[in-house]
């Protein structure tokens, strides 16, 4: 290709440009190996399950979640599906409830119908965050609430915390189990003001991801009493997930975990920092308008080959990516932003100077 | 504990052992570590199924098991069920034949029916391979049959090529898809003088592990034809098997698979020489009695009490390490073989001294 010609595309030049406002880096191998770095190499596998790679770190989740037991899985598909099934099971009841753009219901393939013959009861506005009022009009017999803290396809948006303890009430009175959906929990700590075992002990069983805050590279946990997590684990090996060793993930997940806890109230505060600057360009909103966790979305009132090209040139000319992609909303679009460890690195004068150049140019363009 | 009178158990004096006679050596961390020295650190995850990294390594397995696609699994349990949910939903019949030693039989919690309401038919005596005979009787309406070669619950054993052929000739003709459990496909190459391309051209679908002869650290591959790999997709999503990264999988399979796949021949001679020298002591014989792969059982005529304190010794007098457990078969006892790459190690001197030892010994206790 003729240098003189190429023209990089928004993600070269994201992953070209000296800052980027998102992440914490390039997910590539070398992910792995500083994890790896840090455990010594005759440690023993992990072996089906058991050992004490994995049952440590299990407990010591367990302890954080302030749940009698967890268990570790490779992916938080399998993990929710597993404690629906089992709730579903106890009741006799093939029929559980969450929101309308729950990851379940868009990003799944239908597993929850086609693998477990569960039905979706989809509960209350897409648009908004779900309501106590949508939890105590469910007209259907429902073994199981399903609730995602942040909302994550509406910007990670979360309902007021006494709405929950409210939801949370309300299924206990109806035999209805609460679940929750906490890929993203730990970095919603910070809004809320409680700790996670606070938050989790309003939920029969609880899901928490290790590659969204956590950056690890993937794996999940899932933590409930006992018993429940024995019937998991039952559930997991039939899904293909007791793996002889899975220990590349609880270790990365551990290590990250270590690294990154204790980052989150910084994450938090430095995605409301963005957003306020975002917010004061012209065409830009973020939704929410105030993040409560360290995700938000970004909406850009321009057609997307023009704001892709602004983008573009942001990084190119002031070294700022801000992102890496741009998802067209029919004549509008938008991209979801996730403060991560590289958020901190950006000098704050050019990041100034940089949203300052958007504004006027997006004004200029749009 | 008091050093004078502690005694290691088998496990521990077979670890303890200079020389052991099976596997590739401990499952640790270190065998990811050394996988992952040989990979640039900057190179690209995997993500969600796509990216050259996984893409490249389906494709080579694809090439080297003849077949136009395949899809990398962390689990064999997850692809071999999914391989058959796809043939039943095919031919819309929800039942499929295999052996009544199956690992879907016995190592899988039922998850085939639990998950995906698959019904099945056992065919055959459990003490012998399937015939082409266990096949043509099937009375039931099956939409496909499992075959496992080799059969590894009764000491991996194998049809003759030729039964081979003629069930695969017998399926097509009657519309019964053929499905192969090759878990240990690339170790039987050598016994029955064809490609691994050669043996899978009788199957519609095959299974391969990673972390059997191959001795990675988990993961599996599934090849077939294109449209039934998309499928294949789709339930591994649906399975909760498609990882946003399943890279240090991919990496070390890889790795592991350019080490080994030229050893398979030595292996299986490795095989048959130890069991030609096992089965000279009193009280011991193996099945088969002529190892076809590079897995044998060894059946001990004794009680395991006893048994496993000559096995303790043998490690402890004369650094020989046989197995690093037994199993009670009521009055006697057994375990499983496995020629890796340790064999190679062990002075022939010191075995051969060895094994006229656990004779005299097993002669006198037994």
């Amino acid at each position: 290709m003729d240098e003189h010609t190429y023209t990089p595309t928004l993600e070269e030049a994201f992953v070209k440009a000296a800052f980027r406002v998102s992440g914490n880096g390039p997910r590539n191998i070398n992910v792995l190996k500083e994890a790896l770095e840090h455990v010594e190499g005759t440690t023993g596998s992990d072996h089906y399950g058991n050992g004490e790679l994995i049952e440590q770190f299990q407990q010591q989740m367990a302890d954080v979640l302030g749940k009698p037991a967890a268990v570790f899985f490779p992916s938080g598909t399998m993990a929710q599906q597993i404690a629906l099934r089992i709730w579903c099971d106890q009741k006799d009841v093939k029929r559980v409830a969450y929101h309308p753009l729950s990851h379940l219901e868009l990003h799944e393939q239908d597993a929850l119908k086609e693998l477990h013959h569960i039905e979706a009861v989809l509960i209350g506005d897409k648009n908004r965050v779900t309501r106590l009022e949508d939890v105590t009009s469910i007209t259907e017999d429902v073994a199981c609430v399903l609730l995602e803290l942040p909302q994550r396809e509406i910007g990670g948006q979360l309902p007021p915390y006494e709405e929950l303890e409210a939801i949370a009430d309300y299924c206990r009175q109806q035999g209805i189990r609460l679940h929750l959906d906490g890929a993203r929990l730990f970095e919603i700590t910070p809004y809320y003001g409680k700790t996670a075992a606070e938050i989790c002990s309003l939920f029969d069983t609880v899901y928490i991801s290790f590659y969204k805050g956590i950056g690890g590279i993937a794996g999940a946990i899932l933590a409930g009493d006992g018993d429940v997590m024995q019937e998991a684990k039952v559930w997991k090996h039939r899904h293909g997930g007791n793996l002889i060793s899975l220990y590349p993930y609880i270790v990365s997940s551990k290590y990250y975990y270590e690294q990154r806890i204790g980052k989150m109230s910084e994450y938090y505060e430095q995605a409301k920092e963005l957003a306020s600057l975002l917010n004061a360009c012209s065409y830009i909103h973020t939704l929410p308008e105030v993040p409560v966790s360290n995700m938000f979305h970004v909406h850009i009132d321009c057609p997307i080959e023009t704001t892709r090209q602004v983008f573009k040139d942001l990084a190119l000319q002031h070294n700022i990516g801000l992102t890496s992609y741009v998802v067209d909303q029919q004549g509008s679009c938008s991209f979801e932003c996730t403060i991560g460890d590289k958020y901190a690195l950006v000098p704050q004068e050019q990041l100034r100077t940089a949203m300052k150049w958007l504004d006027g140019e997006l004004a200029k363009r749009a």
